[in-house]
């Protein structure tokens, strides 16, 4: 069976799930606390970090943006790249918009501070980068309104990695309630979208001891 | 005539001027000072970050990564990112470990803190990070070295994007004198080698007004 290492509301492992879901390809969820620096894990990465994917064959890929490009090559049904040079790097580029500039104004400091410090046992939040992360926010939502209505996905026609990077970052800062939906519409009328797809259903059921979810978080019609 | 948008020392953008050079690709280097904010670039880029290439037939392509992969596809010769899904995904994990971690614990702090700080007139260097950078070098260069000893390069056999990110980002500290080359021999046997490909030369001759670097960046015989 497939295995996939991840971390409860890590960005690029909820990336990694949706991709293998809209694959079609079954897999079983381990949870890796990487904190603990656990030496089979170091094995698979040694960097120390989550997602690695073990795949049937045993082959073993680690970093999210790695796996989804390896995933596109090995199962290339329903391709999530992206077709041609110029649409993979439109693809690519807006991952990487996702991926590290609203990862790293956005959801590493709030999901960081958070949820990984608890987990982690790491001290308390440090309240002035939640506050810079949640005045990030609206200017990505209107970022993704202006692609989403000239394009219909993100970076073009069909959905891609683009969608799913942005879907995974923003799930994940909406199960700790911190999207203003409301004052956002094409922004939800396409998350809406994408939150609708089978291969979102299972991040949908997450929920993680002592921190729930708000209600509208698995809401489809929120 | 090819355009890179680039920053001095910017080891993504050293990672892309390699590439191209390695593929024997002519293209004119433009100094974008990504603090100013010019409008025009941001056209180019909404991320407003370098690199930024603008192909022969147009095609803007950004992100260094969506760059990289763009060149294997279309100027296929000569091939960098890997031959079938495994050594791709090898190339691109080595790839995310320079141009993510390295980047993150090493590069961005000495070169953000001691020139881009500088160039953009944004006050003192922080000297805890530039010590917490210093501190974090050594074990990469161990790192480089177990794995240029048991595979020739990086990511196997042949020269690959993993060596290119990883000669891009030490190459940049270089220039600030902050790599103890003597105390880790495997690592500079390798970097001896990519140093001295034609593809390094025009690297080796930058020179930051003001900045000069230190003898050895230069020499090939370090």
């Amino acid at each position: 069976m497939r295995t996939l290492y991840h971390l409860w509301l890590s960005p690029f492992c909820r990336k990694v799930r949706i991709a293998l879901a809209e694959k079609n390809l079954d897999f079983r969820l381990m949870e890796e606390r990487v904190w603990d620096r656990r030496a089979e894990f170091l094995t698979l990465n040694p960097a120390g970090k989550v997602p690695v994917l073990v795949d049937e064959d045993g082959s073993v890929v680690a970093e999210s943006a790695a796996i989804c490009e390896y995933l596109d090559e090995v199962y290339p049904e329903l391709p999530l790249a992206g077709e041609g040079p110029a649409a993979r790097a439109e693809v690519r580029r807006l991952t990487g918009w996702f991926d590290l500039k609203f990862g790293r104004e956005v959801t590493e400091k709030l999901v960081g501070e958070r949820v990984m410090k608890r987990l982690a046992g790491a001290g308390q939040p440090d309240s002035t980068a939640i506050r810079s992360a949640i005045a990030a926010v609206p200017p990505h939502l209107d970022y993704i309104g202006q692609l989403a209505d000239a394009r219909t996905w993100l970076a073009g026609d069909r959905m891609s990695y683009a969608d799913i990077a942005a879907a995974a970052h923003l799930s994940a800062i909406d199960y700790l309630d911190a999207v203003p939906w409301d004052r956002f519409e094409p922004a939800k009328d396409w998350y809406q979208r994408i939150k609708s797809r089978p291969s979102f259903r299972a991040l949908l059921g997450d929920h993680i001891p002592g921190m729930p979810p708000p209600r509208h978080y698995a809401d489809l019609d929120f």
